[in-house]
C-alpha cells in the first residue's frame, strides 16, 4: 500500500485512480473545482465522467495541490499535454524528494517537440529512475467499469517499472512492464492522430477497409518516428502501439475518434469545440508529432494531412484523395 | 485485358470478380447452380450476395468448368479451403498449361496442414512462377460497392506479381505486390481464427480494451509461426497481416467475428450452422492451424483455446478466463 496523488480528477485521472484503490493504494485525487471535490468526498462519484460508477474507499479528493501532495510516493500526472510544463512548474516544489511520477499523458509538446517524460524531466529535475508512463489498449470508461484490461508500465529503471507495476496491479487491471519509454510515450501519443484520421474516414462514410489501412498505415508510420528515436519495434507491433491504437481507432468512446468523425461529417475544428468538453489530444498533439518527424527527417503523411486539416487548410474529404493519390504513385514506386 | 476463370460465385468470389471486370478484363464466373448462372447473366447480379448490385458487363457465368476454363489465362481459385484439393482435382485437367493461379482462400488443410498455395503446386503440378495469391483488408460486401481498398499480391516470381497486380488494378481497387506468399497466406488464415476469437469476446459483453488486446496478441502469435516458416515480419505489419486482421476484427460483415459473436452468445457450432449458409473458415482451419503450431513447435494459445471451444470441449467464457488467468503468469515471468 502507497500513498499516491492524482493530478488530476479527469476521466483517464479518475479511472486510473480506480485501479489504484483497487489494487490497494490511498489515492487522493487533485480536482480544480470544488463541486467535483464535494462529489468524491461525500458520494464517492465522479458526475463529470462516470455517473453512477461508485468509486472505491480508498480515494479522496482535494482542490489543494499542497494537501494531495503530502507523502506522497508516487504522483500521476493526466492533465492535457500541452498544459503540463505550467501545472507542473506550480505543483514541483510541493512533490517529496523521492516521489515516483507515473504519466499518463499522451502528446508531444507544441514548439519543444519534448515528450511529456521529458518536460517532467525538465521541470522537475527528476532522473529516468523517477519518471515511469502507463500506456496501453485503456479506454477511460471501460476501465472504470472494471472490465479486463492489459496495459504496459515503463521505466528506463525496471526495478522501479517493477514497483510500479505491482502498484496497478488490480483485478481487472494487469500491467506488463517494459523500460522502452520512447516506444510507449511515442505509440500513445501517435495513435491520437491515427484516430483522428481514422474518425475523419468514417465520418466520410468510408467502411472497415479503408479504416483498416489507415491504421496499418498509421502503425508504420508511428514505428518509423519511435525507431528514429531509438524505440524498439516490439513496443509498437505491443499493447502500448498496436493495441492501443486499435482501441482507440475501434471504439466510439475514443475521443479523437469522434473528433475526427465529426470533422469527417463537415464539422469545423470551432464548431466542435463549442460542442464539447472534452480534449482530443489528436487535434493538440498533430501539430507537435509533425514538427518532431520534420525535424528527425520521418516521411510522416497521416499526420502531416492530419495537421492540415485541423487547421482548417484543406477538407477531410481533399485528405482522403490525398491518401488515395499517394497510394497509387507508392503502388508505382 | 486478359481471361480469367473465376471458381467460384461466392461472395469473394463475385466481388474479385468485380473488381476484375472494372480493370477491363473478360471473366468468367463458375458457379455451381444454375439460378445462379442465370441470375448472372440474364439480370447482371448475384441474388445471394450482392442483391441489388449490379455486376459489369465483363462478367459471364456458367456451371461448366471446362467452359469456364476454355482460354483462361489466370483461373481464380475462391473456394472453402477444406474442398479445395477434392474441387481442383477435377478441374486441373480443363486448365490451359501456362495459365496462372491467383488464390483468394485463407485457410490451412486439415490433416497435411498445407497452406492453399501448396494445395494447389501439389494437385496441378505448377510451379511457384504459376502460383500467387491476394490478401489483406478486404470486406467482400464493400469491395463489391466499390469502396476503396487495398491488398496485396503476392508470387514468389516479382515478374508474375505484377503480371497479376496490373491485372486486378481498378479505380477502387489498389494492389501492392510482395514475393512472400508464406507471409500472406499465413497472415489472412490465422485472421479468421483471431477473428472468431474476437467474436467471442464480444458475444459475451466484453468491450474494446479487452478486443485490442486480443487483436495485439493474435498479430504477434500469426507472426510467431509465419516466421517459423520463412515469412517476413513486415509482411505481418502490413496490409496482409495487421490489415487483414484489423478489417476482420472490427466489421459486423466478418463471417468469422458474427460466427464467434454467436458462439459468445451461447449458441453451440450445429445451432449456427443451422441458420447461416456462409461458412467462416476459422471454425474449419483453427485445427488445422494448430496443428501446423504444434508441428513447427510454435506456441498457440489462441488458436488452442478457438479450437477447444468450436470442438465443444470449453466454453467461451472458460476460454476468455484462461486467457486472462494465462495473462498473471506471463506477467509474473
Amino acid at each position: 500500500m502507497a500513498r499516491v496523488a492524482v493530478f488530476s480528477a479527469g476521466s483517464w485521472g479518475t479511472a486510473f485512480g480506480i485501479v489504484l484503490a483497487d489494487a490497494g493504494n490511498e489515492v487522493t485525487l487533485w480536482a480544480r473545482r470544488e463541486d467535483v471535490v464535494t462529489a468524491v468526498n461525500d458520494r464517492h462519484e465522479n458526475p463529470d465522467y462516470f455517473p453512477g460508477v461508485e468509486l472505491p474507499a480508498g480515494i479522496r479528493a482535494t482542490s489543494d495541490p499542497a494537501e494531495a501532495l503530502a507523502g506522497a510516493e508516487y504522483v500521476v500526472l493526466s492533465v492535457p499535454s500541452q498544459s503540463l510544463r505550467e501545472n507542473l512548474a506550480a505543483w514541483a516544489p510541493l512533490v517529496p524528494e523521492d516521489a515516483v511520477f507515473i504519466s499518463l499523458m499522451k502528446g508531444v509538446e507544441l514548439g519543444t517537440t519534448k515528450r511529456m517524460s521529458e518536460v517532467i524531466a525538465e521541470v522537475t529535475g527528476a532522473g529516468p529512475e523517477r519518471i515511469s508512463v502507463v500506456s496501453g489498449p485503456n479506454l477511460a470508461k471501460e476501465i472504470a467499469m472494471r472490465e479486463p484490461a492489459a496495459s504496459v508500465v515503463a521505466c528506463a529503471d525496471d526495478a522501479v517499472a517493477k514497483q510500479v507495476q505491482e502498484l496497478c496491479h488490480s483485478r481487472a487491471f494487469r500491467p506488463y512492464r517494459s523500460t522502452d519509454v520512447v516506444g510507449c510515450e511515442l505509440g500513445g501519443a501517435y495513435k491520437n492522430v491515427v484516430g483522428l484520421c481514422v474518425g475523419m474516414a468514417v465520418g466520410l462514410g468510408f467502411g472497415d477497409n479503408t479504416t483498416a489501412s489507415l491504421i496499418t498505415r498509421g502503425l508504420a508510420e508511428t514505428a518509423r518516428l519511435a525507431m528514429k528515436l531509438g524505440a524498439d519495434p516490439l513496443t509498437l507491433m505491443g499493447l502500448a502501439g498496436l493495441g492501443d491504437l486499435v482501441a482507440t481507432c475501434s471504439s466510439p468512446l475514443s475521443r479523437n475518434r469522434t473528433f475526427g468523425e465529426k470533422l469527417g461529417q463537415g464539422l469545423s475544428v470551432e464548431e466542435i469545440y463549442a460542442t464539447t468538453s472534452q480534449v482530443a489530444e489528436g487535434a493538440k498533439s498533430c501539430a507537435s508529432i509533425l514538427d518532431l518527424a520534420r525535424r528527425n527527417g520521418v516521411d510522416a503523411p497521416i499526420a502531416e494531412h492530419v495537421d492540415a486539416v485541423v487547421r482548417g487548410e484543406i477538407g477531410t474529404r481533399e485528405m482522403m484523395d490525398a491518401f488515395i493519390a499517394r497510394e497509387t504513385k507508392a503502388e508505382r514506386d
